[in-house]
């Protein structure tokens, strides 16, 4: 019976974690693997939800190098320890065996990479010959042990070029407003630091990363001293800031804010900070959130993202065939001009004990900008443009059809 | 004393009023005229703010071509009538008169197509050789006399290449949410209509427009229904949608709920469905607002768009320099399908008598999508990719100088 590999995508869809699926399916090819797709992540295994990826057109598969998301499908599952329960891993045992699957590759973050190890754990013990490696994936650039996560660059380009094309909009009245854009990272502030790609002229004026605590009446402060000598003032800022005793700016409003079904707001920060600015001083304020479009905008996806989440994908496929268990795919950076990297292998072990924070040296000492360090780590990761293909002036995305197979 | 002509820029920014600036530019300097800009719209002329356009780099100028906002600067100005308050007349004609203004073209929507037929009549009741052209500008759509608006075909695109890209991220889960997607144009629905460019399989799920009367409850039961069935819902609907009683339904949260500051709430409508949604029937929901976003992202502008921007640039000084003025330039479609239009010119009194909604033919009876005829009139108006040029992964758009010139 011919060897094969399982491939599965898990957590919050990306612009390029289907670079990295078409990656591992053209390796594992290449290697003489037959290549399954879980689909939904790893609860496509526990439910029987696997496609034949030979079932799909291979124009559609190519495609997949440009097409955000995740289209295998994906799911938010976390493996319950062995200890506590068995019986998925039993079932995915099961499944495994019946397709002779010998590489289990999975896309996904920092649970995904948890599923992975623990997957990796429990057939060592189990005698069961499936090698099992873990590609990175994730927008917001905080896995442990690689130099940045594949799909970080792309929502990084989009994030700045959207930050310079809102610079230029908001300044063209001769009284503008104070524009506040919130951007994804609950923890992590890789993200909102990326906005200062745009440049100082053409882009935030200040940047708030959670890595630094917050002050409501410093930001005040700031932001009119801007606006009053610029006339438009605009602010990149992390949804997840926090006051001095750690407390989420978001959480002030859902504390004090009803929405009109009486229930607590869940408004954003930025709108939060928005009204807060407008009540103190009375400045014109907008708000924006850049929402799912800053994961999902492909048609302006990072060529050097897109190329790394590709190679990752080969990668995992090339450590496991060569008897590789256990690691997570990382990217070394050998030097930042000229761009130069490496790939590597991390143990699962090590991913999944925490994240990765911006580091001190890469924020500005006022807490309200990033350094230049910052800025020549991060540039190498938007460069390059993709060769989206157009039709009807609207780019095309893969279309699978996940058709799930009798085991 | 040689010519001149002086171009100017109103009312809110596009992905596209700059290509009709180059277009004035490109046109005039043809035909001999020195060009001027009046920076930040009329306010230029009414505070001698007034650039000279051979005093910018050349290649900036070229860039313009593909630069979002306005790069001149805008205003929003209303000019009063002449009867009450001639100064700011006696005040444009000293200025035109010194710089020999002999042809004044005003790009932007319907208060500029007012200011424009004023400044029109004020001339020639003065005897002064001034002619004045509108070039249409606007995201919205809804000039009377004119197919559609330069401006529109960059944003439609945009939105329709969003909706396409969230309906593919909120896909990927087994069990999602409803995700409903705010898109600009608070009386006319042509914005939100774009969003089914996207198409049925990777686009709304339903689009609802300000010209039907909305109903929560119906729109609720709708979203069930879809939702029940793909366990996804993806809505497009524009900010400005009204109840039976010509209510805005984005109003109703105002008067309801309160921000942290007390104050009436000003969030969208998409949030007030959204938090609707889940307090009826406790499905998980997501509002996004593309925001500014909308009109300002040049990266992905239409290619038909911004040539046809450019080309009503032209066409303005073509129709002034023969002779013609008070009219805006308009644009005439022969064919869908092959794609012809030709340019001519619309009496601004015309012009500013009204705002065009989309019809009734272009609307489902059911009132909660677009027609094919729709479909087949917007379509080309997205079609062909700009050559956005890249530095460093970002997007380069045109820097202006603007250096008043003294008078």
């Amino acid at each position: 019976m011919v060897k094969s590999l399982i491939y599965a995508q898990s957590g919050g869809p990306t612009s390029v974690i289907n670079a990295s699926a078409l990656g591992v399916i053209d390796e594992a090819r290449k290697r003489g693997y037959k290549v399954y797709a879980s689909i939904h992540g790893i609860d496509g295994v526990l439910g029987e939800k696997i496609s034949d990826v030979d079932n799909e057109d291979e124009k559609q598969l190519r495609r997949l190098l440009v097409t955000p998301a995740a289209a295998f499908g994906s799911c938010r599952r976390k493996l319950p320890s062995f200890s506590d329960d068995g019986s998925p891993y039993a079932k995915i045992l099961e499944v495994f065996k019946k397709l002779n699957v010998r590489i289990f590759v999975y896309n996904g973050g920092n649970d995904s990479m948890n599923t992975c190890a623990k997957l990796a754990e429990f057939f060592a013990d189990n005698k069961y010959d499936c090698k099992v490696i873990g590609v990175p994936k994730t927008i917001d650039n905080d896995l442990v042990g690689t130099d940045h996560c594949p799909g970080f660059g792309s929502a990084a380009k989009f994030i700045a070029t959207s930050c310079r094309e809102i610079a230029l909009d908001t300044a063209v009245y001769a009284h503008g407003r104070v524009t506040i854009v919130e951007i994804m990272g609950r923890d992590a502030g890789w993200l909102t630091a990326a906005s200062a790609l745009a440049g100082k002229e053409n882009g935030p004026d200040l940047i708030y990363l959670p890595e630094k605590s917050f002050s409501p009446l410093i930001f005040a402060e700031k932001c009119r001293e801007i606006f009053d000598k610029k006339q438009t003032c605009l602010v990149a800022l992390s949804e997840g800031i926090r006051d001095e005793e750690g407390n989420y700016i978001g959480s002030y409003s859902q504390k004090e804010s009803k929405d009109a079904f009486n229930n607590t707001q869940l408004g954003g920060v930025g709108a939060y900070l928005a009204a807060f600015l407008t009540s103190k001083f009375g400045i014109k304020t907008r708000a924006i959130e850049l929402s799912l479009l800053q994961r999902c905008a492909a048609h302006v996806s990072s060529k050097t993202d897109v190329t790394e989440a590709y190679e990752c994908g080969k990668k995992a496929v090339e450590a496991a065939d060569s008897g590789k268990t256990g690691y997570m795919v990382s990217i070394k950076r050998l030097s930042s001009s000229p761009y130069l990297v490496e790939y590597g292998l991390t143990p699962l072990s090590l991913v999944s004990a925490g994240t990765t924070s911006v580091p001190d040296e890469f924020i500005s000492p006022s807490g309200d900008y990033v350094t230049p360090a910052f800025l020549s780590y991060a540039a190498p990761l938007v460069r390059g443009e993709c060769d989206v293909e157009y039709e009807d002036g609207l780019p095309l995305y893969a279309k699978l059809k996940n058709q799930p197979i009798k085991l």
